[in-house]
């Protein structure tokens, strides 16, 4: 079963012309990415990347659910801690929740550090009926710690230190680590973050899971739709994933096209975009390599970069995701409005999208510019499941074909220690 | 009176080596930007763009705040409709007025065009307590319009048209145009936008103070910061405006560097990023020229996007907004931090997140990526103003360096045609 279809078609010569691949150099990229599918089905054999088992795992849930559901209970604002691929995967799935600030629990990511912002957020914050979730997986996320201290100083001042082992929890690392100490000392429980599990892949471990399972989303059903695409690569050679790698690296290496335009046609799938920055820059950025990810939003940006994206520097590949499914939202009817847009008479909002979605795709086309389109027949949990599964393997065969290892961050750690530098006064 | 220092430091190859410019290179670039300056300072003595003039406008502040009062005074939920340029000021304003989901009135921008998000957000609205500003320039804007239409049906079916009059407002050019049609039918108020006022230049209009007055911001300090950056331009050749567009436009082509990475390390600015997006990419990309702008966010995104900006292709420029207050945000005490955490002990969040900001630049100039460094020392209406009129009048002037017209958007037109054929299925 596939949750989601990916078309090429708008990148090949065919369609636009010399700024297109030809089939034949289609096909020697996609067998350049044998090498990266290779390596990650002997990974899943050998059992040694945890997110690669995670999608057919379920033995963890119930225990998760039921955490999940005390917090619940217990919660009028959930707040979760955590920097990068500690927040972007829940804050994906938030999207698919449809969440607004009514919805209670009120369940807010505190992605970054921010006296003011802390300041505003603590005031009038009912402590007593407030969760903390902080996940770190190393456990040394200055930021992320100094939330959880600020937080913990927060629950002390107001008399409520009995609370806090009630109302925190942490998911870090085994192993000595300072908030597994913190933890240890004020009695806060804590979940396992896998060690072997980087950040930007952990969103179908806990860290993903446990929001998920507090915006109400079905875990089982994200894992499944992961689980499909898992599938896929393992039975065929030329799978989603190592397709569209093909088309990125070839874009990247052949036409210098080194900037990633990912851009969704609906809100509910719009968190993607960060969370695909993230994934890309991270695992890719390297060795001078890599593609510069850019998030944008349909039809919002027709109204702002896509001047650019048309008319600017031809230096992009566009990935378009289209919800096939026009008939959402309230319809138009009226003599009125007849009168002054009759091109809008009868329609709904959903149909709108939807042709701006294929006005989108035409004219990026006929200024020759490279898109591939995701088409999903639903926006749920078994479709959103697939295309982060599909992106994170996508990502480590491109990491694979580029010659970089699409699992560290080296170059981010020299700013940590001089941050740490800076602080100490040295 | 200066509200913001600019340091282009770090785009010199006395700093970075031969990333970087040259004295005289850059003494080349600035004597480009000449006709720019010249351009806007005949512009401004011929009273011909409303932008120029708005900063020293007074006038219309004390009608327009009646306005919001009343709207203040009667809702609870205030939404905003409009595309692009139509929303993004606001919503860089809303940014400074730091207001979070319990704040009332609620001020919600719908920028997007989304049936579920339409459908969920008017699940539970209370429309009595409920104003809708719509603003579109042309009144042709068909997301606009469609809202519009949705929330006039949400009114009728429930029994409130005798509301619309009230409850609604519109800002749109004057002459002939749909959404004033539909005003005069249901005497729905008007503000006139001035037609000569670009949506991406508009934000001290009334689209950008109505909403900055409904969020109890102070309208006159936005354009007092305003007009100090303009004050500059009229008497000083080499204003920060000018500076800015010679290093952005010698990296561009002298040095190939097309990205333009705006990230600044204070949330209450943050927004900027996503506004400086739509001013640059619409305004500059067009003729295979400009600059492919990407909004990041210090210091969340250090777990981001800087990996790739570190280390990834070096064809980026950035530009760095550093707030110069260390002291915000909760002090951390205690032993027991001080043992985990040791460099953060007595620290201030604030100071943290200044440390960070250092790193950064220091790290940046290491790794041999240029980058200009704002810095603030208070975030306020005056700051915000004057940094937006800053960009407005860098982009004009990089506009005339780059050859390319930085008042229209011819690309996007095609698109627009497209979707209403599709809609009229022909």
């Amino acid at each position: 079963m596939k949750f989601y279809r990916q078309s090429l078609d708008g990148c090949f010569e065919s369609e636009i012309g010399i700024e297109g691949l030809s089939k034949p150099g289609f096909d020697v990229a996609l067998t350049n990415t044998r090498g990266g599918v290779k390596w990650i089905r002997d990974a899943y054999h050998a059992r040694k990347w945890p997110l690669l088992m995670l999608p057919e795992e379920r033995g963890d849930l119930d225990s998760l659910q039921s955490i999940a559901d005390v917090i619940k209970d217990q919660s009028k604002t959930i707040l979760i801690l955590g920097m990068g691929g500690s927040s972007l995967g829940g804050q994906t799935l938030q999207g698919l929740a449809a969440m607004d600030e009514r919805s209670e629990p009120h369940i807010v990511f505190m992605e970054n550090l921010d006296g003011h912002t802390f300041a505003q957020r603590l005031k009038g914050l009912d402590l007593e009926t407030t969760s903390i979730i902080a996940i770190s997986k190393s456990g040394r996320t200055a930021e992320t710690a100094m939330q959880v201290f600020a937080f913990v100083s927060a629950f002390k001042t107001a008399g409520l230190q009995n609370l806090i082992a009630q109302r925190f929890i942490f998911i870090t690392a085994p192993g000595k680590n300072p908030m597994r100490d913190l933890a240890s000392d004020l009695n806060i429980p804590i979940l396992d973050h896998d060690p072997d599990l980087g950040g930007r892949y952990s969103v179908l471990s806990s860290v993903g899971m446990l929001p998920a399972m507090l915006m109400g989303l079905d875990a089982r059903a994200l894992r499944t739709g992961a689980q499909s695409v898992m599938l896929d690569l393992l039975d065929n050679d030329d799978c989603e994933p190592a397709r569209g790698a093909a088309i990125l690296s070839s874009m990247a290496e052949a036409n210098g096209r080194r900037t990633s335009v990912f851009m969704p046609y609906a809100d509910r799938l719009a968190r993607l975009g960060p969370w695909y920055v993230q994934l890309s820059a991270e695992s890719l950025g390297k060795d001078g390599k890599g593609l510069t990810p850019i998030s944008a939003r349909g039809p919002r940006d027709q109204h702002s970069s896509l001047q650019l994206f048309l008319a600017g520097p031809n230096d992009k590949v566009f990935t378009i995701l289209s919800h096939k499914h026009p008939h959402d939202g309230p319809q138009i009817f009226g003599d009125l409005v007849a009168e002054e847009f009759p091109y809008l008479a009868g329609k709904t909002m959903g149909e709108l999208v939807a042709a701006e979605t294929y006005a989108l795709i035409t004219t990026l086309r006929n200024q020759r510019r490279p898109a591939r389109v995701f088409e999903v027949d639903a926006v749920d949990e078994m479709t959103m499941g697939a295309l982060m599964m599909h992106f994170m393997l996508e990502t480590i065969i491109l990491g694979n074909v580029l010659g970089v290892n699409p699992f560290d961050q080296p170059a981010v750690e020299e700013g940590k220690k001089l941050a740490i530098k800076y602080l100490q006064g040295t």
